[in-house]
């Protein structure tokens, strides 16, 4: 972030239905109409926006639901995207909200960021440089996953406070605690998570591999958050099409002006219609401009 | 479960240094010391699993963390699972704890229980017959897995009260409405789910898509929560290594002795030690007998 000067994360949630039509076309001519075409489709524009958002971004978000719905063929592009990405000096958030128990938070943290052992050997599936984490179960069920993130230095974006309006039913539900506190289920976690933030594991910048998410739709809170929090870098979905204000986007950093990652998923890689032949220029132009939105706003 | 007379689910959750050894031996022979063997060894071992325990359980719960963690041959095992399963007349429920907002909720649907658009036609990716669900977005995240769910016939189970002892923080939480009751955020959650429950959804034997998750470590609770939600089918983990006590579990049933499944995962698949020459026996007298004790609780 400091060295490009961008705080701009960029998601890929990819629908066949919504990259560049000549994608799909070329697979097909490949591949027949096939699931393993639209992979190949999803994977070779994926590729070519990485080459023309790289400048302008210090991360980039692919969501699972994504790739999942589209079998094998979406796995082994997910798969794909995330070295692309790597290669091309992009942090890379796996967008999975995975959370789960024991064993199965394990299995959960080595499919995303750890390594699986076979016949003796580690073996990366995804290889992710971070994961985003579902804490319902408890914050005991985040142990798992922070094991796996300190022994492969990668890092957990724990969702505090999610961008949609229904994230008041549960996140904002104000508990009575035993003593004469009372507070929120996302601030009594926030309060949770600083318990779980261990000194030794901060990096040179003074950040813990134990991230949040809180939502662009929710500045206050984030101010709030980032006096807590302060060891924590924050994910920050929902500007565009959800509401979320740039100009308020300053509540979410640091005073160094670091510490959190603005993503903006749509509003650039859809920046340009799918029968659109200049749409990659659009894309990189959406990236630069977002990334100087972001920097405006701090 | 009434024809079989059977409440029993089978939990799949693969690591290959818990099955039968010679499942790996014989793929290491086909395939080398890869990921493709791994997935061979446990495709083939849980088609043994599932032609033995086929009498004796009404579903099987295969835990998507454990697949995904090794990588395409991981999914290809799973696909492989969830039709061989279906094939034998056992229900699937994916346990992925799954849960997003709007169209990424949607992804997510499709992948598990839905069919992909693919050059206009409709592709199965799992195509489980049920999914189980994270709440913590808010029930606004749970109508695009409704909305799927009713176009296939397929259910959800929605995570109300898991079985772990770190599940209060949450779950447990008493919240202050703005009325004068106060509930847990679990059974406010019950409450919400009861109006989502639409009378036209209701199958023959009057329970509706909408199913829930409750821990066999909370009976109390379950009794409860029966009472609430008389529509819903209950998934009931937790018996055997978490602690649940089979001789509680009527608590979860309705007074006809359905509207429940308990699932046990290590107690039936890992009934036998890894090097044990009769394991597949033990496996199946494993099922057998906690199906008979899950009947001697009703």
């Amino acid at each position: 972030m400091a060295a490009k000067n961008t705080r701009l994360c960029v998601g890929f949630d990819p629908r066949i239905d919504l990259i560049p039509e000549v994608y799909l076309k070329e697979a097909e001519g490949d591949l027949g109409q096939t699931l393993e075409a639209v992979g190949q489709a999803i994977t070779q524009f994926h590729r070519d926006v990485i080459d023309r958002i790289a400048p302008f971004a210090v991360c980039v978000k692919p969501q699972s639901a994504f790739f999942e719905q589209y079998g094998v063929p979406g796995l082994m592009a997910l798969q794909d995207v995330i070295r692309y990405a790597q290669a091309a000096d992009l942090a890379v958030i796996l967008d999975a909200k995975r959370g789960d128990i024991d064993s199965t938070a394990l299995a959960y943290a080595t499919a995303s960021i750890g390594k699986t052992q076979i016949f003796g050997k580690a073996q990366s599936v995804l290889g992710a440089d971070a994961v985003t984490i579902n804490p319902y179960l408890g914050t005991e069920t985040l142990l798992p996953f922070l094991e796996v993130a300190r022994e492969h230095g990668a890092g957990l974006f724990v969702l505090l406070k999610t961008s949609n309006p229904g994230s008041a039913e549960i996140q904002d539900a104000v508990v009575q605690s035993s003593g004469s506190q009372e507070l929120s289920v996302s601030k009594q976690l926030a309060e949770r998570l600083i318990r779980l933030t261990d000194t030794k594991d901060l990096d040179e910048f003074g950040y813990s591999p134990l991230g949040v998410v809180v939502g662009a739709t929710y500045p206050e809170l984030a101010r709030e958050f980032r006096q807590i929090l302060s060891n924590s870098l924050f994910l920050v979905p929902g500007i565009g099409a959800q509401g979320g204000d740039l100009s308020q986007l300053s509540a979410f950093f640091d005073t160094n002006g670091l510490g959190a990652v603005i993503n903006s998923s749509r509003g650039v890689v859809s920046a340009a219609d799918p029968a659109d032949t200049q749409a990659l220029e659009k894309i990189a132009l959406a990236a630069q401009s977002t990334r100087d939105q972001i920097n405006a706003a701090l």
